[in-house]
């Protein structure tokens, strides 16, 4: 941490902020330039509570010494995690989710090769989703994605099956073979989710839930955690941190879009999220075209971006009629458009040297 | 809603959307423009689950059709959200609150008179409290805030005392008569929080906190509902109308800034909000500039300005020692700027015709 | 456009907006439904110096009218834009620009072969200048960018070596026969960036410079006209409009990111503009990673980002010596990172069944 | 400038930061961590052409540094700005602009007294203006503002009188005493609008149009320089110094709103920049609650809004007969509802202490 100090301070505030940060057990050094004292706070151990390792200091002391009136600002040197970051963890995190549709029995996520995990956005009846995961497995999708319990934004929308869309997708994988995925929405939930699915879904309103990302960590069960819809890389990142400070080291991210001021797409899918998050971390991304652009029109197009821009896997929503879904129909690819989108998207992976996880 | 067709469109396009309208059961009433067809499909009745008198249309059916490719737009007539809105309830609502220390044993939220919340951010040790509490009573602060459970988006930050925090405030409020006000992160701490605390606040992070909502909708607690940090008003209205729809009436709403590009300050404060939410809701409103602004210095101001938009109350963090408080020092008053503040606050509020709850 | 009544609108107020339309020489046809009354006013003509087709209301009719006590809200029906609507030109557009290295003459902007762009962010010295154009014309350019006049955020930054610039560039195109596109900033300085520029760029924070919009439309240049930095696809196509509206249908749009809250990048590109503005208009579409990451090492992934998703074109920034470059030097390519790049992009571009232009 | 080098860096590398600061003509001075290196720059002189009492670095030269692989950030130390911040010259700048209505001849912008500027959006007919400058006059404007030349998003929107409305402007002027504030859009026009205005208006599309802010500097005529779109504290400041950096030093800087998610509102009133810009700038600050809102009622509560939070002035909207406005009749303002506006503006600016200049 590095303490800015106004051009109109004198020796007396620096003593000022000099003991602020001693009563938190730090010790400054001040160098004194031609424009402007700035104050040191290297090798810092933080307050109790605080990993040391992290850079230490309590975020709140930042922001307590940039109210004092003779400092200009206060510039952080380390970053707030540390679990989650790359420079702790250099090599990748290959997250391993059983799937009895693969040779070996388990799909790496984070590898070299990608993985297509699709489904209906919501399950509605096992009719819908039978047919959905047979067409998608049939296409080289390994994981099923269908959600039991649904955000929605109005009280009045349809908020999923519950328990009974549980059920339903364990069904799909006693007979597909592919792994599930699907939403669960708050921390006594999670043991009953857990159950049932082999990855949890935390979405993006629940990015900082922070004690539902507390009870995911603790649980060893491979967890997707999306953006939040105006979250930050290092807010997001944050968020993961949660996750693995309790121990669950099995965290895969997913970009899913941010909020513009566009209003044609129902987020902006920030596709630079990709390559930056593998620079700063060591988790898997994967993709949510999707949700990330609301439009059925653009998913093709924006799963391709995705695959050229090196992400881990994609997480597309598939139904068998969309004008007669109960929710998101508009984003939902049909059948035969996943069907004719997964060649495109073999071809753009094998163009950058890598392929689909399959069988 | 209407449905708007390309201008493509032809006559067998149009009885596509007439069609999937039917299987709706809902009528559409095609007006052929000299440029474009429009669908009006008005006074229609909702599928089971949505009230008929909100406009009654499932909003994934107006996605659904935006997503046909005849279609160019859909456009919404009804607003999507009915008991939060002033349309459906013309009178202001008042949300009364148990406090000793005013005459009649009451605070009304939402009426003529303002009221002045104020207290430090987290509740930290007795004596910070108790001064504190004692400081802001004395200069007309009838409600008492105090976080006994806080979101931090580090999982390393200070994240409250917790049951004790809460028997700290209910100590505060037997001593000096003040309401308590307090926030609950999650579904199963509803009812702990609900025996210690007045009235219950739901946090920026939790606006979409679907099952919190419910939770607190089932019980009759008065809510401070904050807006969510990138929400718009539709969002923000539709949140409340989640815990309205349980059957509490008692939803305060709480103005606390949105995100924008500009990092000098923590939040963008919305002043706008208050005159606006007036007209389209009948629920009180009130302003939060610690949060608002992060900013200690900015804090006077933005009260002035909430109390000359026309809000009905404050929520002030006040420290007696901000340097050395655990959380958002930063942004707290110290007592004796919560002293000089309250005279000018009380003189604008006397320009515009109001005045403070005091005693 | 409709006009959607509060519901406590009384017959008086129909009429009064019914009298109000007539003012401006339309007809209102009311629709009385359960809830709400609508009235439609289709097929209308517009006010004098608005073509009739494009929907034809004054903007500012809407306004007015929404804001009258009764009126709840004015939907649109029609689009804003015309002459760069797919609607009203439903094949791609195609802009043909000399450049002696290519076999024909020509390259076509907006066909079915990709062009690349490349060259320095702005003219420094004739060595910087030709050791580039040479570098990237060898690995398949056909256009030099360089800017001679740059705008600077702050008037202490390098703006450029004007006029000089211009002539460096046109012996750059002497030399390697590549077409040049170069900045304009100002309406006067159009004629003389005609002189030597084969195709103008508007910059980002000349969008909405409508004088300059005019100026670059009474020429016949090709214009590449870049995404404002917070504009909305609408904005964008209608200062699109301004040049179209002038007589000069070469227009080029560059999706160049727009800004968010994330500051780790310089901008979010909007991959997803590519293929929707598609859908919207006629006129090609182009990427600019350099501008749209800010950052050297997101260059390559959106490149090949945007090739999948299906732009017509790139324009990115190469330098010999970034690192001493006067203006953006983070965000340039070494010459042996372009080197490394292209192959890569043609690979990804023949996964989608394209090619590039290049001899 | 501080620059923070990565955990993984080596020797080797701390080496390569200081020759490339070398190059520069600086010196670093390597402080090595327990965690990390950081090199601090300071009291630098910078490159020729950026006066060393900035802070003295070339912008490029910290992206630069940024990109290299091992350094991690660049943390920046001293403001960008010179002229336009406070710490350069502490007083506050009081603009003075001639106006024969007001006793002394004089209207101070910036000292203890507020200034209200009103009157029509866009100057349409004689008759409209006169009414309303008469009409604004009255209740206490003592400066008269009127669009000749406008900004309209379409080609196909009413885009002013052009000189005729400069002409009209004079001689309301000549009618009623008020000084004229009006627009200017590009730097051919400076000449002709300085004969006929007292203050020149740079609008929100034009904050970034340097060649216009030169030019304005290059006069000595008051501006008010509107804040863009969705421009930081910073690049307002930076656009101010670009006026001041040419000799003008009579610059106003005026709040009109950012661009939110919101779209309610046409924009959303940061109330926060008034007292915040205070303290980063001696300069003016001024008020637009009709382009800060887009609508008329949410005029009055946002004028006294920005009152309250400190305001130098407004600049407000106001039409004899707004459902006629040719521009922006929805946030005009009737001029009953001026006349009912003034006497609380009055209390408001009493209860803090503040009057408005008036005769």
């Amino acid at each position: 941490m590095i303490v800015v100090m106004k051009q109109s301070c004198n020796e007396e505030s620096i003593q000022h902020v000099l003991s602020v940060l001693g009563r938190h057990g730090l010790t400054g050094h001040p160098s004194i330039g031609v424009e402007r004292t700035v104050i040191g706070v290297l090798g810092a151990v933080g307050p109790s509570g605080t990993p040391g390792g992290i850079g230490g200091i309590n975020p709140a002391l930042g922001e307590t010494l940039e109210s004092l009136p003779c400092v200009d600002s206060v510039l952080r040197v380390s970053k707030p995690y540390k679990l989650a970051s790359r420079e702790f963890h250099p090599e990748n995190t290959v997250v391993e989710v059983p799937a009895a549709c693969v040779s070996d029995g388990v799909v790496a996520i984070g590898g070299s090769a990608l993985v297509m995990m699709a489904g209906p956005c919501t399950v509605e009846t096992e009719k819908q989703l039978m047919t959905t995961a047979e067409a998608v497995r049939k296409e080289g999708a390994v994981i099923l994605r269908g959600g039991a319990f649904k955000p929605s934004t109005s009280p009045y929308g349809f908020r999923g099956l519950g328990e009974a869309g549980l059920k339903l997708l364990a069904k799909a994988r006693d007979e597909f073979g592919m792994a599930i995925i699907t939403e669960v929405m708050t921390p006594s939930d999670v043991p009953m989710v857990c159950e049932y699915a082999d990855i949890l879904q935390i979405g993006t309103r629940n990015m900082q839930n922070y004690m539902l990302l507390d009870e995911v960590g603790r649980t060893q069960k491979p967890a997707v955690l999306k953006r939040g819809m105006s979250a930050t890389f290092e807010e997001w990142l944050l968020a993961a941190e949660y996750i693995l400070a309790q121990g669950n080291r099995n965290v895969i991210l997913c970009e899913r879009g941010v909020r513009t001021f566009e209003k044609q797409t129902r987020n902006t899918m920030d596709i630079s999220a990709i390559p930056l998050i593998k620079q700063l971390s060591h988790l898997p991304i994967i993709s949510d075209p999707s949700q990330g652009t609301g439009r059925r029109d653009l998913v093709g197009p924006m799963t391709l971006a995705s695959v050229a821009a090196g992400t881990d896997g994609l997480l597309i929503e598939v139904h068998p009629n969309p004008d007669e879904a109960l929710k998101d129909g508009a984003q939902s690819l049909l059948i035969e458009q996943f069907r004719d989108l997964m060649p495109q998207t073999r071809a753009v992976a094998a163009a950058i040297g890598r392929s689909f996880v399959t069988e």
